[in-house]
């Protein structure tokens, strides 16, 4: 499937916590920076996801804010 | 200010593209990576926002949806 | 690519309204049902959406709020 | 109350799964396809939702993506 | 309707910009505070949103970011 | 950090609620209102966020509902 989704990053699954109803997945991305995805539990266990899976963090551009120093 | 959001990625502005009330903003990572944010033209101008300008995308977790080949 | 999204609709695109920035998307499901959505005009061109696409209506499930009558 | 948002689908709940924050509620769509929300504990509380309750899934149109094969 | 978003705030709008796609509408609460919304052009006309109309803010609790000092 | 966010509200917690995954954050307004939000456990803990703690609620403009009586 080709998304809408603007940001589309690559990265590997460094950990999952697993709670009632979501997950949180930490991804790590190429050059060692870090992003967390909060997802439902039933689709972290749908998707397999687990520590080094090669999974994509997706973000609409609505949903970046930008900051400045 | 310190934020709850999990995800704070430095980059610089490539590119500001201005609509009526909403600008788009895309924003250039470490290693060429892009990423894109809609703002409104009020705040892409509050923050003085151009090529170049210094910026974090900031992305709350649970805005980040997981995908898998 | 498969989806953490928990919510993904097919439908067909209805109408397209094409802003300096943002696009908005008419898309009709199977019943008659209609959903809205905004993109950017970059994804909706990148997409080649135009009435009559086949497409899917995606949304994570953190984003459906639920109301009663 | 009249509201903003451009996608008001109307369901029954399926089954709802409560967490310690959060809840997920699985509602069925006319014709059989289904939507998942995750709202708090206290709001499916609040609005009494059980499986059978009379629901409406609402989302707004920036919370929308759109997929294509 | 009563629904599950959890920040229901009362205000009246200020002002309203419209542009091609979206509109921008800056409603103010008691005691002064401001908040802006984005919602689509065609929502905006449908409430007949203009200066002084009494409306509610709502925001879902997963949309509401924490920041400190 | 200066952000782009449109809404950023001050207040005072007054209760936080911890799950496995998330914490939902109750924060009283000045005049009384209060708002809900729900952020990673992780984030809850690093900000040290407890009953009193002075905060800021951060909202997206995109992510503002409007509904009227």
């Amino acid at each position: 499937m080709k998304l809408s989704a603007r940001n589309v990053l690559k990265g590997k699954v460094k950990k999952v916590v697993t709670g009632a109803v979501n997950s949180e997945v930490i991804i790590e991305l190429p050059g060692g920076a870090e992003m967390t995805s909060i997802i439902t539990k039933t689709s972290a266990e749908s998707l397999k996801l687990k520590e080094g899976s090669e999974v994509y963090a997706i973000v609409k551009a609505s949903n970046v804010m930008i900051g400045i120093d």
